[in-house]
């Protein structure tokens, strides 16, 4: 029997039963021994809806009677709730609850968990599911949504083992495939390949929604703007913290970047063909290479 | 009876039969009585795929041949060819067969037209179907191609009007919506919602690709990178056509953009998180509004 058969959960509780924690909710629920969901969140309309959809069991207020003999507990909110949220479950947390939290971005999580727990910041592991956000609410939570998605822990020296192996096992009971990394490199990685990209598709709808043809440009937009710019349907105050979250990493990325656009308006201005045509070809090979390695 | 019923094509020429011309050539086939479909090209791989595929009836390299009883020929190349394909044709063209082209940009074909044709540029229309490109060659062509999708069309004062007839039957029988502009219009519409969008996504690819840990980036990207850079998987000949050919107005929109990515960056060095969240929600709902009028 593999060392993780002897994990259990018997009471999970959720911060925030949106698509991140309702989809978590799902996918435990079709487990043979599923284990009791209890959530938790701002906004009673949600815990209502959620509950309504079957994501979680119980409806609590109450911090220290959802508390009680949680096995684990998931901060599935927007990031800059963590705080608040851990420094209010912090006098009701017994040593044997484990903590996570699924937010886009780790540095500022992982100080956020250390100030507020203290001692207890052993029990606490950073976590980061790589599954598409663009829709929120509880009902956009899908049981399949992490299944052979990436999601990326990041422990710290003083993270308990146990408590390593239980979020590790939480994800791979939901389908997904678990990495390990420091808070800093996955702030780095994800500046570029999320934070940055996110920040381009908001500017571009803003650019031209703000015009005066703004209708005539929007009929003509078609399935290359529809896919480009899908990731600026997402969640403002969501996007709104992480930006803010992973300011260093994101400012570095948007200098670099602005660097690659003057460099390719240089080769336009120059009527650089051979230029243009080389950066394409080899964007278009590198995207089409990596496309093809994610449907393996 | 609509007069449009009067509008036959027996003999149908395309230049260039990869994804756009192979889609109209595989919608005219649909068609109660569908046209002969010749197919002329550079590559004798590419017309001997589309010949297989059953795109095209005859293959054929004598353009005097191919010309002779046209009643349409339709240029699908990359656009910087038209000019030569033009003059290439123009000794061999008579009074009754119409020409148009698929064109990305549309004020450096009517050029080329006006040039080329003398005053044969009457029976010249430009058109640019609005249908995803990402994909190219033959065996990337679909009869439904253009089902339901926009194609402008750029008639100038010369145009004769049963010219601009046919291709706007060409177009609806391959159910096609058609709309017309001039080309300066076109040319700076699609600047801002296609060709600007292109160029960011292959310079985000180029910008990641190049990088010594782009093996780590890459392995974490997600369903936003994978949407946000389809385009990048585009035809790089193509793009680089593209860019030149409507220089200006693109030069225009990358300044435009460098200079909302500016003040986005003002406001993130500023940690301004209320101004950051109006332009994401702004942006957000701008962008679910477009795509849920599209649906429709």
């Amino acid at each position: 029997m593999p060392w993780y058969n002897s994990i259990m959960f018997k009471k999970i509780v959720i911060f925030g039963v949106g698509l991140i924690g309702g989809s978590v909710a799902l996918a435990l629920k079709k487990l043979p021994q599923a284990p009791q969901i209890v959530g938790v969140g701002r906004h009673s309309n949600s815990l209502q809806e959620a509950y309504q959809l079957g994501l979680i069991d119980v409806i609590e207020t109450d911090l220290s009677s959802a508390m009680q003999a949680a096995d684990l507990v998931i901060i599935a909110t927007p990031v800059a709730q963590t705080p608040a949220i851990l420094r209010a479950i912090r006098p009701f947390l017994n040593d044997s609850t484990v903590l996570t939290d699924a937010g886009s971005t780790k540095s500022d999580v992982m100080g956020y968990a250390r100030t507020e727990l203290g001692p207890q910041f052993s029990q606490f592991v950073g976590g980061h599911p790589i599954a598409g956000a663009e829709k929120s609410g509880p009902s956009a939570a899908m049981a399949d949504l992490y299944v052979g998605k990436n999601v990326i822990l990041t422990p710290e020296n003083e993270t308990a083992p146990e408590a390593l192996a239980k979020v590790t096992r939480l994800w791979q009971d939901c389908g997904a495939i678990v990495s390990s990394m420091t808070a800093e490199a996955h702030d780095h990685v994800f500046a570029a390949v999320s934070h940055l990209p996110h920040l381009l598709a908001f500017a571009l709808v803003e650019d031209l929604a703000k015009r005066d043809n703004a209708d005539i440009l929007f009929k003509f937009a078609a399935s290359g703007f529809r896919d480009f710019t899908r990731i600026a349907g997402s969640h403002p105050e969501m996007w709104r913290d992480i930006a803010l979250a992973n300011k260093t990493a994101l400012l570095r990325e948007l200098q670099i970047y602005q660097q690659a656009l003057t460099e390719m308006t240089s080769l336009l201005v120059q009527n650089d063909g051979d230029a243009l045509h080389a950066l394409f070809a080899h964007a278009s090979h590198a995207r089409n290479d990596w496309a093809k390695s994610k449907i393996q």
